[in-house]
């Protein structure tokens, strides 16, 4: 596929078209999925994560140009539900432009939410593909949101990192917590701001309280001090703290340093592998998933699953019951 | 099924048992939810959505207090992914507990993200499912977040509200747009505070841009008023918006009418019966799926798999190639 050679001898125009394909699912994306595959497995991905409000894509911003002061290819794939059903997120892409325009080691693609389920990770993950065989050696997947979706991310990314800011609402609190288990760095972004330590107080003992921290006290058998970054004997990382003021960049590049040393440290104790393993393992779940329902209704006619779904809106049978009589025929 | 005749009787203690059956997904659960499907499609389902801050719980709470005044018996399904990976949400039940324990009308479930796709959802619907059976005439389902989950709500419920507050960060701006596309009914909460003019107006200015209503303005080929609740000629419902204080109960009343308004509205025009078809589908298709893959597995050796996915990790062959290969044999 001539489109493929493009893509991969580092055409940009290829590659946003490309990136269209994939992202609607259309029959020549996925063969070019498939023929890039083999390319795949170089790059480092990061997710950004984190409530409204807290300046992610400022953040996400400087981070890109951090990395691109070292000679890295950077895309950054804005997983944006602000439009569920039509797509949108051009806003973002406006505030970025000004700093990334022109400089063909960037990449931006912004992705919207889809309907289905599992529709948008599966497409994020098939972008994600296309950038990493394209040669970026870093992908900054950021996503808005609170709940699945960063489960998602989790399963996507080598790193997560997790945005706060200080000052935000009363529901934060709650949020905060549970993202906590999926957090690899911690970034206090708007770090200028008044409130900056009753924040990160407050993100330290959600930290201690978290569940992968307190194994390893459990597995002490004592208290532990919580110093950043320190790999304990087990090989656990203990989330970072960082605080950042993306505005003006400063803390950026302490964060990428943050980041750089997880990195190392997935490497070193083969959690790099595992986190790819597990990814690719969703991929092949989700298709499997697909190919498996797509062929066995196009074994039975239509109408016998019309019959079926008007039983169970006439409450005579349920959703349950119908699938077992359909794949019992 | 005694179980099952203890939660028809309204047995709380066994509705609470069954909850949890059901939630984990044990196959006791699974039988309960056959034997109770045919007592379902009676209750209305109102899900409530909006960004961590806008103080939908209070809301939430609001709400059922108001409804029990009208004799309903109210069940509020908080689905909180406050920890997507090991439970959470005591925080807001304990704010509720206060003005609704000891009604023996309202009952209230938490449940906590699963890490796994379309986990939640399933469970919600669920969960759904059997306050329904037992006879609960009104279902709240509140959610935090911004995406998917939304999108899953609006498939699950009838009417969908979403709530807003004045004053809140800079992201939410977008997060808007797209939920805006979900919502049935608009609320500004805390609308004593500051700012309630400038959160009413932009939510007008982008009701005016959301899809539903420019067909309604194609339709007409000339621009139409914006009155609260009116249903045009096509039998579209035009969202409202709503102000509420949800500490001290104003304008909840009113709501209560809204939302009575839209569930007229949707019987009226056949609504009701496409978004209860629409959500029995949604579940069909999932049990659908899961039983095909769980048949599929069953029949193939596991190293057969772990074979595919060496191949895969490897890049020796794409996720797609090898569920093809699997398919084949």
């Amino acid at each position: 596929m001539e489109f493929v050679q493009s893509v991969l001898r580092g055409d940009r125009l290829a590659l946003s078209r490309l990136l269209s394909c994939v992202e609607n699912d259309v029959p020549e994306g996925r063969l070019a999925l498939d023929a890039l595959f083999p390319y795949t497995g170089k790059a480092h991905l990061i997710g950004v994560t984190g409530a409204p409000g807290t300046g992610k894509s400022s953040l996400v911003n400087q981070l890109a140009l951090q990395i691109r002061k070292k000679e890295k290819r950077v895309a950054i794939v804005a997983v944006d539900p602000s439009s569920p059903f039509t797509g949108g997120a051009v806003l973002g892409d406006r505030v970025r432009m000004r700093d990334l325009a022109g400089d063909s080691g960037v990449f931006i693609r912004s992705m919207a939410s889809r309907g289905s389920l599992g529709g948008l990770a599966a497409a994020t993950a098939a972008v994600t593909q296309v950038f990493d065989a394209a040669g970026f050696e870093v992908i900054l997947i950021e996503t808005v949101g609170a709940g699945q979706s960063e489960v998602d991310i989790a399963r996507l990314a080598h790193t997560t990192i997790v945005v706060e800011a200080p000052g935000l609402g009363d529901d934060i609190q709650a949020i905060k917590a549970g993202i906590l288990e999926i957090a690899d760095i911690l970034v206090i972004n708007k770090a200028d701001r008044p409130g900056v330590e009753t924040t990160e107080r407050s993100l330290r003992t959600m930290l201690e309280l978290a569940h992968p921290v307190r194994k390893v006290f459990r597995h002490h058998g004592q208290m532990m001090e919580l110093n950043d970054g320190v790999v304990p004997q087990e090989g656990l990382w203990i989330p970072p703290v960082q605080r950042t003021v993306a505005t003006d960049g400063r803390g950026v590049p302490e964060l990428l340093e943050s980041i750089e040393r997880h990195v190392a440290h997935l490497r070193a104790n083969g959690d790099w592998m595992r986190r790819e393993r597990a990814r690719l393992q969703a991929e092949f779940d989700l298709l499997l998933q697909e190919a498996l329902v797509s062929r066995f209704l196009a074994k039975i006619p239509p109408s016998k699953v019309e019959g079926m779904l008007q039983l169970i809106q006439e409450r005579r049978i349920s959703p349950r019951e119908a699938v077992y009589q359909l794949l019992e025929n």
